[in-house]
């Protein structure tokens, strides 16, 4: 008797173009079924967005070796919402986005379409990873990492991951990584965040730029730490942001 | 001698043409300064996204009362990081995001646009806070809950929150509140998530729609239990998301 094979959805925040995508494809395993629903427009920096006020189209496109393709008009999360309502034939023993051109790692994590896209099949219950290389170029060069990246997809297929968490991978560019480390996301915030230029009318109009500035450069349990040390950082991330230990003072100062 | 007086940020998500946003103005203090910089654009859903790939415009908008009024061509958390940039005059005391036409309760703080804006002023250290009324209708009566907003907001101007704390506060409609409970979010996911529709030239395409199910009807710690008995519910939210109890499981299976 055939068992059922495992299936794997796939997608990303840099669209069905980017080759990060397909890299993530090849570290796949043979005996799972692969289905990509990669967003069709680039959605960098989308969060957990979702499209509300307008329709969403699915196009089918060839496959690439293995994987059924697809893509959507939308967001990662719109991706991943459609792709388990109106795409996949069976729910997917595991979501996974990435692999990501460009860090999603600190406070990062809480803009990244990717993350968002992994948030999304953690909500509802499928164990879910994504993966950042820290490089932004479309060139970039994943190689070095992928047998890191296929042992942490059979890890996943083998085991789960417990309710209501999921992982954020980081990768570090252009060396071959020494390990993986899981940890926690460095403490963070962005500095210089604007570029100012004034257009031909005389108005000013502003770009989104800026530096990313660690506030714990001191702290060795962090992502940042590890990924300094040449690692592979892997952040357990909870998808329920309550601050349980915060109910009970606030309660006191705001109970009525 | 004169002090400085204690600046105030709002913002939302449903744009500047949104009555609950001056409702929530309406609530601050007179011994405020108030400096409103809104969407130019309805924004809902739009989570932590930021604008990546185009730039942002800020327009002046005429006072409202005692609030200096701007908007920006972008989304939520583009408001409150070139408000921070570009349009205020020194570090706001408070960042204040709604009052939402619509909850913001369960696991929909990840796709919330009010609570982006509200992480993005947590992140940079600043108490922040969002509010939301379980009504989606642009005529919601938000009048009977004014004088807990009251409250809330001038327990944060008094005491501040613990550093990477903000608050998720969700107001019950049409009823005057019992009280103000702090609790968890409940665990919960979306399901009958699109509409399915045919063009005219006989092509489907997707609409959002769908039912949230609370995964935990018989918690009584959670704010879908406190907005159920008519309470105003109030969650701590970490904008650390990293699920520092795995981290040490994760070590044992990941790490090499």
């Amino acid at each position: 008797m055939s068992e059922i094979r495992p299936l794997v959805l796939v997608t990303n925040d840099d669209s069905i173009e980017a080759p990060g995508l397909f890299k993530l494809v090849e570290c796949l395993p043979q005996d799972v079924d692969i289905i990509v629903v990669a967003p069709a427009q680039p959605q960098s920096g989308k969060s957990s967005a979702i499209t509300v006020n307008s329709p969403l189209r699915i196009s089918s496109h060839p496959d690439v070796g293995a994987a059924r393709v697809f893509t959507v008009s939308g967001t990662p999360v719109d991706c991943v919402k459609l792709a388990l309502h109106a795409i996949v034939p069976r729910r997917p023993a595991l979501v996974l986005a990435g692999i990501n051109h460009g860090s999603n790692s600190g406070c990062n994590v809480i803009y990244s379409g990717t993350m968002g896209a992994v948030m999304e099949g953690c909500t509802v219950g499928i164990p879910s990873c994504g993966f950042s290389l820290l490089h932004h170029s479309m060139a970039a060069d994943f190689d070095l990492s992928l047998p890191f990246v296929r042992d942490i997809i059979s890890g996943l297929l083998a085991d789960g991951l417990p309710d209501g968490v999921c992982l954020n991978v980081n990768i570090p560019a252009k060396v071959t990584p020494r390990g993986v480390r899981a940890c926690r996301a460095a403490h963070g915030y962005w500095t210089d965040e604007y570029q100012r230029f004034t257009d031909p009318s005389g108005k000013p109009f502003y770009w989104l730029t800026g530096k990313f500035v660690n506030s714990e450069p001191l702290a060795t349990d962090t992502d940042e730490y590890w990924l300094g040390q040449e690692y592979i950082s892997l952040v357990p991330v909870s998808v329920d942001m309550s601050a349980t230990s915060q109910v009970e003072p606030m309660s006191k100062r705001f109970d009525k």
